[in-house]
């Protein structure tokens, strides 16, 4: 085969590296042997010398200080799980790896996953006739996933769109179905919620769709649309509140949300669906993005995202710990109150555009009356270890996202602050 | 609108959980405020007393000693890469949160990433009129998305099919155009790559597609078909030789990649795109997938994977610094000569089916004359600490998996024990 080198042309080529190789990988000269050994020779594992060295990072320098992070995701993630991925991030447990590096098919990754889906069930009380899945791609992904895998070309399926993700998901879904807008907050710049009463759904759709907290326009549902559809059948983004309070699965047909908010970094995109809602995925249908293979596969068809999965996991373990999704969500509200309150107390200095009964306790969106300062706020708020508070490019203004993670502290502190703002600039 | 409580009555209900939150965070008492403080007050970021204790992983255990991983992928990364990830997990630099907590539009993500782009760029030479993109789903949905972006439905493609990926991604392409088996290695068991010569390629053809190494059947392309179609496009799946070899990127309109082979943790994908083919994706294109939206969006169309971008691009980092693709090509031709004669000079207790001038550098699938000793050698190298080396479930017997990151001394201590096994069991 001319087209090919043989190995024997390729052993006369290669100059040797071993020395090279050998210090590369600090392994003791003594343990290499010749290419060909005589005879049998007793090993022992040399991989165990090469951590004599204590291979932790080096002290924190005053570089290392924790900042209060207001991203709208990626966004802040507990200190406790940070210190726990640390920890194990060169060798995972007994493993002699880390996770990063375990087969998504062995024993060690298999417990990581399947622990991340029990103490998830757990977390939000999932009925066992749910699948979970842990996917790719985003929420993005998801828009296109679930009219290709719940409707035909030729069905119609509703968006109720209270913000810029709803309008995305809408859009996407107009390439696979006939999806119609049956509410639109569009005409009142995405602040309010509609009244489910005022909203003329389609018995003929083959189901309702919303996005449960608007990570742009800082709006979300309080309480959940009754499906008229025949099916009965309601699907929610929760991205970016995801796991921020208890949920009733059961009303659901599908829920999706991606991790970088609540519950992990991004890479990782979660899916809970009625399995009887499975299996009816478009010819189309690329096999990533069919549930049916997915849920067959236990979300192991090909690699899956195992580190953010295990990630999730730790999260997972925290909420737990911290007593629930109830406990979790008294300490949102707190949060959430503190913040807006400071608006309604500032006599017009601070303005939220938001209607206060559906304001989000996750994302909280909010400008100043004299808009010129809005810089400078965002300006000194940095200085004072408080980052990622401008608004998003689309509205502009400021957003301070205040997510699981996001410790009262830091609300406290930029409450303090934006008082101390208003006296020095009123 | 009596579908949502209003903050007021959330406020009425919520518990203090100050001093839980505080404790949670070890935030000092002294620094919470009223809620309603009177007059402006000057603040220090408390955040940074949070730090003072060393928040540093305990000292590891004997429990973490590594060990030698042959898996296929997930596999091993450089010991470099995974401590220096770990000294910057809890802190990234200056920036006070974690990469996994970055906002990625910030600016400290930004660089992150063009400097992964850039670094890959001088590795393997990119031309400028290549697009790199960091994408999701693994090399599966570029099955879907490569047809998808460059062929409408009626058009035909070729495939050449040497093992299952590549069987894989042409069953995947049939859902979007007439794709077609130029070759296949099947009746060979995938032993085997084609003399190009012997390959009737379509003229009409959109392009050609390879799985340039196939990690289960561990059949290596030496070197490359020239595309008889008019585009003159050839499309490679690389997953598992990325980056372990020069490569000539400007014979290839599209190469694509999972990253968890030889580059970093499983869920980026890296797609090397000539820019004349993008923007023609049929209508039908989830928005994820189309190369038009995330080129334009330099791969932030929506939230990438962060954190294993920028694990990738501490291994790109750590490859330029190993003197480039040539060195490290070196390093892997002697890693794999060595197994590969220890088979040749077994006198036949050792096997490999693959024909001698296209085995793979990576991935080395072998098997034992006397197959009831398959899974004694499996155990007992896992005793000495070298693990993953069962064959994929569809082919049995053992394979060493061999990238970039499996230091000469692991092939060498399997050696040896290969030598050591065969002389107590022949």
């Amino acid at each position: 085969m001319a087209t090919a080198a043989s190995p024997h042309s390729l052993m006369l080529k290669t100059p040797s590296t071993a020395a090279a190789a050998g210090s590369r990988t600090a392994f003791p000269v003594a343990t290499r042997l010749p290419a060909t050994a005589p005879k049998p020779i007793s090993i022992k594992c040399a991989a165990a010398t090469t951590q004599v060295q204590d291979p932790r990072p080096p002290a924190p320098a005053a570089a290392q200080e924790r900042i209060f992070n207001f991203a709208a995701g990626p966004a802040v993630l507990p200190e406790k799980v940070l210190l726990k991925a640390q920890s194990e991030l060169y060798v995972w447990r007994e493993s002699g790896m880390s996770v990063m590096e375990m087969s998504h098919r062995g024993k060690d990754f298999t417990s990581i996953i399947q622990k991340a889906e029990s103490d998830l069930r757990a977390l939000l009380e999932i009925p066992p006739e749910y699948a979970v899945l842990f996917l790719q791609g985003g929420a993005t992904t998801q828009f296109a996933a679930v009219p290709l895998n719940l409707c035909h070309p030729d069905d119609s399926v509703d968006y109720i769109v209270t913000g810029s993700w709803g309008d995305k998901a809408f859009k996407e879904a107009q390439k696979y179905c006939k999806a119609k807008v049956v509410w639109s907050g569009k005409a009142e710049k995405y602040t309010k919620i509609p009244s489910f009463e005022d909203v003329q759904q389609d018995p003929d759709a083959k189901f309702l769709h919303i996005c449960a907290n608007e990570t742009i326009h800082g709006v979300e549902f309080k309480d959940y649309p009754v499906p008229k559809n025949k099916g009965g059948i309601l699907v929610a983004d929760m991205s970016s509140n995801f796991c921020s309070k208890p949920v009733d699965v059961s009303k659901f047909g599908v829920i999706y949300a991606g991790a970088q908010k609540n519950v992990g970094p991004s890479g990782v995109t979660i899916v809970i669906i009625r399995k009887d809602l499975i299996g009816n995925a478009q010819g189309i249908t690329p096999v990533m993005l069919d549930y049916k293979i997915q849920a067959e596969n236990a979300s192991l068809y090909n690699t899956p995202p195992c580190y953010g999965i295990y990630m999730c996991g730790l999260v997972f373990e925290d909420l737990l710990e911290q007593g629930g999704l109830k406990e979790v969500e008294k300490k949102n509200k707190k949060k959430a109150e503190l913040l807006y309150r400071a608006f309604d107390e500032s006599k017009g200095f601070y303005r939220c555009p938001v209607e206060p009964s559906v304001r989000s306790l996750m994302n909280v969106p909010f400008t100043l009356e004299k808009s010129e300062l809005e810089a400078e706020f965002i300006k000194e708020a940095a200085k004072e270890k408080m980052v990622q508070l401008k608004g998003h490019r689309s509205v502009g203004g400021m957003r301070a996202s205040i997510y699981n993670a996001m410790p009262l502290a830091g609300v406290e502190k930029l409450v303090a602050f934006m008082r101390d703002f208003q006296a020095r600039h009123a």
